[in-house]
Formats: C-alpha cells, structure tokens, sequence
C-alpha cells in the first residue's frame, strides 16, 4: 500500500480546514456569484475584500475574495487546536527549510504562514473573531444553502510526495486511487475533521487549486442550485454532475465561477474519526471511482485549476490516462 | 353508499377551481405574507386588492386579497370549457331557485356570480388573462414555492347536501367519510381535474371556507416553510402538521394568515381521472384518516372557519364526533 | 406555428394512456429488473407473459410482457370514457382506412386494435379489472417506487403528420420543437389527462417506440435508484441522466431494460387541463431544451429505439442535426 | 453559566460512542423491528443474542439485543484512540471509587467495564472487528435507512453532576437548557466526536435511558419510516415528530421499538469540532427549544425511559416544569 502508516500524535494539532483566499478580476461581479448562486454570507467588505462565511459556521470567514490583475488561489487556511501549536507548527516546518512568519491577519488574529514543500501556500490560525450563530435564520438561506466549507482538493505533480507530507502533519488518508500500470499513487484524500477529507491531491499540472468544497443538506439543494444557475445565466458555469462519487459516496456538482475557480457542492459523505479507520482503495481505470452512476468527468476537470500565488507549477512525475468523458 | 353515481355527462363543463377571493383587514401585512412566506407571485395591485399566481400558473390570479374590516372568503372561482358552459351553468343555476348574474371581472372576462344550495358564493368565467410563463425562472421561487392552487375544502352543515349538489355538476366523489353511529356522510372529496379533489366538504357549522390548498413539489418545501415560519415571526401560524394524510395520501402542512384564513400546502396525491374510478370509504373514528402517522389534529381545525360573504351559518345536520388532539 | 387547433370536441373520448405490451427474450430476467429495479408490481403471469401495476394504479396493468425471440414494442394501450367510445373509435379509424377489430384481451375486455396512420399498433378499452389500492402499503414500495404510467414517446419518421392525426383525437400539443434550419416540426408533446403528454413525438427513423416513462413523487426517488442500479449490476443500464428538462420541466433519468427497451423516469411536470392552453415553442439547437442544466444526450438517445410489431420503418421525411454529447 | 470550562486536554482519550446493548423480552420480535423498521443490518446471532450495524460502520455492531426477562439497557459503550487509553480509564474510574474491570467481550476484544458516579453502566474498547464496508451495496438499504449511531441521551436526577463528571472525561458541551425558575440545568449536549452530541443529559427520574440516535441521510428517509410504521402494524410506536428540534437545529421522529426503549431517527446538526466553539443556552420554557416548529413533546416523552442494568433510580435533585402537549 503506498499509504504510509498515520500519524497518530502528530507534531501540532490541526483541526480542520478553516478557508480560503481567492484573487478574482471583477470584485463585484464575483461578490454577487457567491453571495446569491453559492448562498454564502457577506461578513465584511473593505475596498479591495469580501469576506464569506457559511450558515452554520460561527468564525468570521471560510472564504476571502481580494480584487487582483490575475485570478488565483492565495491561501489555503486551516485552524489548530492552540495558540501553543502555532509554535509547534512554526518549528515543523521551519526544521524542514519551508518558509514561516506569523503575521496578524484581520479577524483571525496571529497568523502563521508558510507552504508546503510543493509549494502550497498555508496558513494557520488558532483564534478567528466569532459571529453570532445564524443557522436558525432561515429567512437568509439562498442559493444551494451552503453549511460549511468541506475540504480542499489540490492538483499535485507528486501525489506520494503530498500525501508523506501531509500524512506527517496527522492527516490521515480515507480513500486513494492507484493506477494499475504501474501501482503508483494517483490521488488521495485526506482528513482531520473526522469526514473524508479535509485535504485531497488529484495527479497533475501543479500545485494547483482543484477546488474548494461546501457542504449541503441534501441532494434537493444541488438540483435547486442547478434550477438557478440554469436561468440566471450561468448555465456554462455548471462543469460536471450532479452525480454520486465512488470515492466518498457524496452526492456533488462542480461548478465555476466568474474567474474559473471551481467550486464543488457536496453532501453525504461518511465518519471517519476512527484512529484505525482503513483507507479504501480504487483503481484509476475503474470507471464507477469518478462517478459510481458511470458517467466519466470531463476533459476541463482533469486539466484546469487555480495557479497558487507565487508558486511555479511543474508536469506530473508520470504520465496516466484516467477515463475522460469523449 | 353514501355516494350518489357519477354524473358523467354534466350539465355544463366545470375544467378546474381556479381562484378564491378573501377579505383580509390588512392589506399590506397580508401581501408580505402571501407573497413572502407563501411564496405566490404579485400579478397586479390597485388601492384596495392584490393579485396573486403560483409559479406554473398562467392565468392571472389564483387569490384576490381585498381589504375589508371582516376578514370573510368571498368567492370560489372555477374555470369552464367555453364560453357557451357559462350560459349553461347561468341556465343551471337559475332553474334551480339560485341567484345568478353575469358580470365583467377584471383579468377574467364575463363571469358568472352565484351561490350553490348552501350560500357558497361562486363565480365561473372561462377566459382569464394569460401571463408569460415563470415556472422556469427560478430566482422568482420564494417561501414553500407553491407550483399552483390545488382545492377548496369548506365546512357544511350538511356533508350529504352538499355532495348532492356537486355531484350533480358533475364533480366525482374519490375518498369520503362516514361516521359508523349513523352511516351518514362526515365528509367528503371531489374533483373536476382529475385529482383527489378541486373542492371538498368537512361536517361542521357552516357554510365556512375550511382553507384553500396549494401544490408543492415535493415534502422538503414543506419542511422548509417551518423552518421559515418558525423564525420570521410566524410560529404560532403553524396549526397542524407535518403529516401524511390517509385520506388523499398526500403530505400537507396547515397554516393560517394574518387573519386566521387557512391555508394548507399539499403534495403528492394521485391520479383520479377514470370514469369508472371508485371512491374509497373511510370511518370517522379511524384514527389514520386524518393523519395516517396517527397524529390528530387540534381542536381549531375543526372547529374555525372563515365566513363567506353574505352567508348565514348554521349548527350540522346531525352531532358527531371525531378524534380531537387532547 | 405548426401545431394545429386543438379539437376541444373530439370524435371520441381518450382518458389517458394506460399500459404497454412489450416483447422481451428472456422473461425471467425481465420481470427481475421491472419488479426489482423499476419496482413495478407483478399482478398476474402465465408461462409467456408477466403483468405489472404500478403504486397508485387499481387497474389490472400498466405494463405487459411476453416472451418472443425479438425484442419489440407491440402494443400502446390507451383508455377511453365510456363502452360507446370504442365504437365511435372503430368507425372513426375504419373511416381513414386503417385496420380495426375487435378482440375481448385479458383482465381488460372488449378491446380495439388498430393503427395510426404510421403503422404504430394502438389498442383502446374501457373496462379493466380493478384491484385493491395498494398506494398506502408502504412495505411494497420497492425500486424507484413508480407511481403510475405517465407517458410514451415514440420516433416518427414525420412529427406533422403524427400530430396532425393525434390532433384530431383530441390530443393537445403542449410543447414542441421547431427545426430553426427548416420551420418544421421536430418534436411534440400531446396529452389528454391534463398533464405535459400522453403521447410525445421525436423525429427519426420511425415508426419506433422511444420510450415508455413512469411517474415518481421525487427527484430523491431517481436518485436511490441511481444508487441502486451501479450498485446491482445495471450500471451499463444508466443511459441518460439525471437532469431536469428544458421541455417540461421534469426531474428526468432514462435507463434500458434488459432488452434495450427504454424506460423515463419522470417527476415535476406542470398541470395542462385548459382547452386555452398554449403550447410552448422550442428552437431544436437551444442547448437548454433538452436538458435545462446544458448536458446534451448522448447518441444513442437519438438513434435507438424499439421496432413496433409489424411495422417497418422509414427515414425521416427531412435531415436534421439536433446537439448531441461529443 | 452552569457549564464548566471545557477539559481540552482529557485523562484519556474518548473517540466517540459505538454502541449499546439492550435486553429484549422477544428476541425474534425486536430482531425484525430493527432489522425491517429501523433497517440496520444484522452482523451476528446467538441463541440469546443478535448483533447489528448500520450502513456507513465497519465495526461489528452498534446495537446488540439480548434477550431476557425484563426489558432494560444494560451497557452504553464508547470507543478510545488506543489501548493505552484503557488502562487510563482504568485508573481515572478507580481513583474515583468507582467499579472497574475488563473483561474480553466478543467482537470487541479487551473492554473495560465501569460506572458513572450516576450509575449508567459504560464500557470501553479499543479494537472491535471490522467488517466490508457496505455504504455502496444499495441493494441492502431498508427501513430508515441508517447510516450509524449517532448519541446516547439519558435522563439523569442531577444534570449538573452528570454535565461535570462528563466534562472531566472531555465531553464538550454544545448547547444547554437552563430552568429559568433556578438558573440550574436542566439539559446538557455533550460531544467528543465534532457534531453536537455523543451523549446527552435530560433531568429527569433517573439515570435511565432515554433514547439512542441513529444519522440518516435526509428527512426523506423520515418520512419513508412513518409511511412504512404507520402501515406495518407500527403506527403506536411512533411517539413524536417529525419536527425539527430547536436543540441542535436537527430534523428528528422519536419510535420506541416493541419494548419500549426510544430510538431517534436523527438528520442535519452541526459541526463542533473547534475546542472554542461555544455552548448556545436555552430557557427550558422556550416553545421552540424542544420543537422549533413550536408543538410540545407528549408527556410519556419526559416520563417514559429504559431502565439500567443494576443501578436504581432517584427523583430529581429539583422540580421542573417543561412545556408538555396538553
């Protein structure tokens, strides 16, 4: 198996992912796609930000939009479990050449940032400023009524690299793909929270953002949102689904918005906060892995994402063909 | 049985109820919740009346509020085949001792004003203004996303009256209630459309509107409409419900306006539109006919009502006993 | 606008469709995948034919299949309103020249076999032997809990003229497709019991059957059946879907039995009872007719189909170039 | 505020709740309730008892009946992170003076047997057989649907010792009811694993069971479950809902399998994974605290609860009046 053993007292506590950073071209335009088609709730606004959170998160954002020249992902932000392991974490990467230095970011206190040794920008936090709880204020559910912002799910050109790395820091893999030809890793995903991930690498171009996931209640929300998207002009927005994955059983949509970041709306999928939990494995070729109705994902979804702000992207360390839709 | 035989061949052709006209004491307050928790569209307003439709409805209107100082039901509508049933139901009406007049409405042409046997005001047109379809422009969904009115539902002091006269209109008996002390009729449901029914009849003092029903989809609107009303204020409009009727078979929800007009959302009933379809027998004391998850309903729902213009009510024909929430 | 006046006073009274007898070559295998799959009721079988109901249907059958070396479609059942219609039907269809007899056929008696003018096999009757309700037997609820049978759709080699003739039997068209290239009929949607159709009609190689379609309460109900065929070995057997048609409306999945034989599953459309009802025009390549969302269908929707019984089969009477998925 | 700071660093480390062991006076009888009702799936059987697991486990069981003369619930177990964790338990239980032992349970290895200072009955393993995983055999989904376990609720005479010996353990509380009369507690939700209960407290006659949760995906299996009691012989063991609860915002049916004991269907709470995430308090006379749809809870809800194992019970430590439906 080429997933290394977990980590069970790892080097700091991280609890989950928190957010997002997104530069997009048209601050407006884009305010209005995930405020209106996504649901979220606009926390706050400065001149060049939009700050989001989803109905039943208490902390100040789960995601960040700044204006910028050129649309990409700055920031993928993860909360630990005290300020202590802020240091902890600060020291891990440090000793391993990566990059630190704490800042103090607005609502979310000290800040440390860093990336990973692919070159992911990260930054964690322990305190975000709290807000008061509006998962009972139905009147401000709208668009697919997101909850909370699920998981993270990056193109890498060394999934076995990304997966050692993050397995050293107690991210523990749920499911991977292994292509049969030659038995090497494909993808992976990997959690924290106790869900199927909190993080996952598909082969790639990269490091580049695949997608930034949201929780929904129920199948009915995503076929609402395809309703809406569908008439109010962003029915080239929608990429791929809705359809249930092999990998996870969660029901999903992809779609992108104004700037192509992809977003995918998910539910259902299942615990895993068992220490002993045992990762399933899929076959790259298998063709229910994508999609267990059988539909095959399209060409754009294996080839586009998000750059990660000052980080170089690089070919795959192999070449592999997964089943692409014709 | 209880229930006469179909008239198949009908002295005029009744198509389908189409609207009902209410009296509300504040007119305003009563739009916010028509078009806001209910979710119908404003399809026109002048000085003292709303209009309203439900998202697959074409026509101009399917409630009227008009303000009033009584708060009363003031006329069921009902769309026929052509022009030529309205001189046919004029003739049908009048042989029998009831008042008619033609009058010209506004939105709906000449129409029919008359009251059936028991003083329920009734009008009947056949040509209403048709409005460009909305049913695909889902940004305009809002509240329990009523699709379109379902059925009348209105207390009678004589059940078997009352389905005489309908039956005699050509209006088909699908589900009915008898009380077992006395075999005589407690309530019964009948259609034009094909339906479990356009219009119904409840044992009680009366002639009163029971409540006028909507068509929703699918059960979670229903679950969404609580949510809604449970935290905009309106909590203590929720009478009855969730549940699953035995009678119809449908999922409803009870609420009441500002002004104690009730109104159920309903879905999911079944196809009635055989000739030959036969009408199902319940007992008044079976504790599933309500509610077939064996909940009763409360006091009020059997015993508030609204007033129609102009009717006097009067004590049933006989006393009975259904089963009350303790 | 090519969709003839509706004759709102037709020869004959049509209720509605009611059932379909189907060829299948291995029975066995077939009545596994319509009880256990599709979640029909069995309601009799012989040594060469197995009958099915479905939830809310109290007659005998809505599907019929019998044993035959060739897969095919060999009969369209339709209802009509009283014993006296199948005489007006008889002499209307003998009066064009087409063939009618009489045969008295299982559990549904007096029956008339004809044709329409493109060679489809039609049967109509009146009377057919009722069973008890069954719609609130929950534990017999299986597969995708099919409600009723709700429509066929059929390739004609000439949707003018196959309109034309349903026209004249009082089928209303509510929706159809223009070809823009051409002004001519592509597609159309007819019904008579007050819903989107009946009978719809697609260009093509015809006459075949397209496929019959069953009505279920709730997108979620196609979604379990998703579920339930990637998962039982019928993952081949998902040919299209899901997704909510432009034309319609509805929530929609089609999949092929056994024989190739294709099934709609069909929730959500809207309610088309007034004679005034106007029909909704569509442009063939407006990508959101097919499907709402923008997925194309794949080839095989627009090329396969079953043969009717004793019918050969003709080019369409113009070329055309509907979108479909690369 | 009645609820102590939370323990973020516990003497031992609690994963989650896994299972509990119930004794049934007809082992057939509750075998087919919870098999065919609730629809968990049967992993084993003795001659005196019967294992079962829901669809997302892959441990050996979550509920075990074993069959005796008196029904009662006999043993509530909780899963740790490692089998060191055992052996802390051990001594944090004796140091307190309370009973322990391990014993070798089958299925479940090394299990250590103990007491809260209440007397519930508790048991905790490390390592319990793994079974396939069946999440994606749909074919075997049946009844509600359940996906796993998901919290214990007890009644206990003193909320507030209860609350602060599970806090000890690092239960984190996630929301609260407090007697406005007293300002004492009143109600407790208490959590290890990241959602709003693994285990809760309710005053009452105690320590006894009130109910065990199970997760299902939607509301739509709730209503499939009603549907299916209400005609399967079960319709007066349905005992309250559906509703939403205003406590932990999540959809909810109360049924009490054929002895009694209180099961909950249980869909949609929140994530509470954050060690600063903050309690929400409730006045106990708040309508929309137990139903946020606003109906009461039925006396025998707040009366009627399963017995432990050994372990007697007392009145409250003070009296309360919660809102009961008339």
């Amino acid at each position: 198996m080429p997933i290394p053993e977990s980590v069970l007292y790892p080097p700091f506590h991280v609890v989950r992912l928190n957010h997002i950073l997104l530069t997009v071209t048209d601050l407006e335009r884009s305010r209005l796609f995930w405020a209106d088609t996504v649901g979220l709730q606009v926390t706050g606004q400065t001149e060049d930000r939009v700050y989001f959170r989803a109905m039943e998160e208490r902390g100040h954002h789960c995601v960040v939009l700044q204006k910028g020249e050129t649309a990409q992902a700055d920031m993928l932000g993860f909360k630990v479990y005290s300020d202590e392991d802020l240091d902890k974490a600060e020291r891990f990467f440090r000793e391993r050449g990566l990059p630190t230095a704490f800042v103090d970011e607005p609502f979310q206190g000290r800040t440390l940032r860093t990336r990973d040794p692919l070159g992911i920008p990260l930054e964690f936090y322990f305190k975000m400023e709290k807000l008061p709880s509006i998962h009972q204020k139905y009147a401000l559910y709208k668009g697919v009524k997101p909850l909370r912002i699920d998981h993270f799910n990056c193109f890498t050109p060394d999934v076995q690299a990304s997966v050692d790395f993050y397995n050293s820091l107690g991210f523990r893999t749920t499911e991977y793909t292994e292509s049969e030809e030659n038995g090497r890793l494909w993808a992976a995903w990997m959690h924290r929270k106790g869900g199927v991930h909190d993080m996952a690498f598909t082969h790639g171009v990269g490091p580049r953002l695949h997608h930034v996931a949201f929780w929904v209640p129920t199948p009915l929300n995503i076929i609402d949102l395809l309703d809406l998207m569908a008439t109010t002009g962003y029915v080239a927005n929608i990429e791929r689904g809705p359809g249930r994955h092999g990998i996870s059983n969660a029901f999903f949509l992809y779609i992108r918005d104004p700037d192509g970041h992809r977003i995918e709306i998910y539910c259902s999928d299942y615990q895993t906060i068992d220490p002993d939990h045992e990762p399933i494995r899929w076959d790259l070729r298998d063709p229910q892995r994508q999609t267990l109705w059988g539909a095959p994902a399209p060409k754009s979804w294996f080839e586009e994402g998000s750059r990660f702000d000052g980080t170089d992207v690089r070919e795959p360390v192999y070449a592999a063909s997964p089943i692409v839709a014709a």
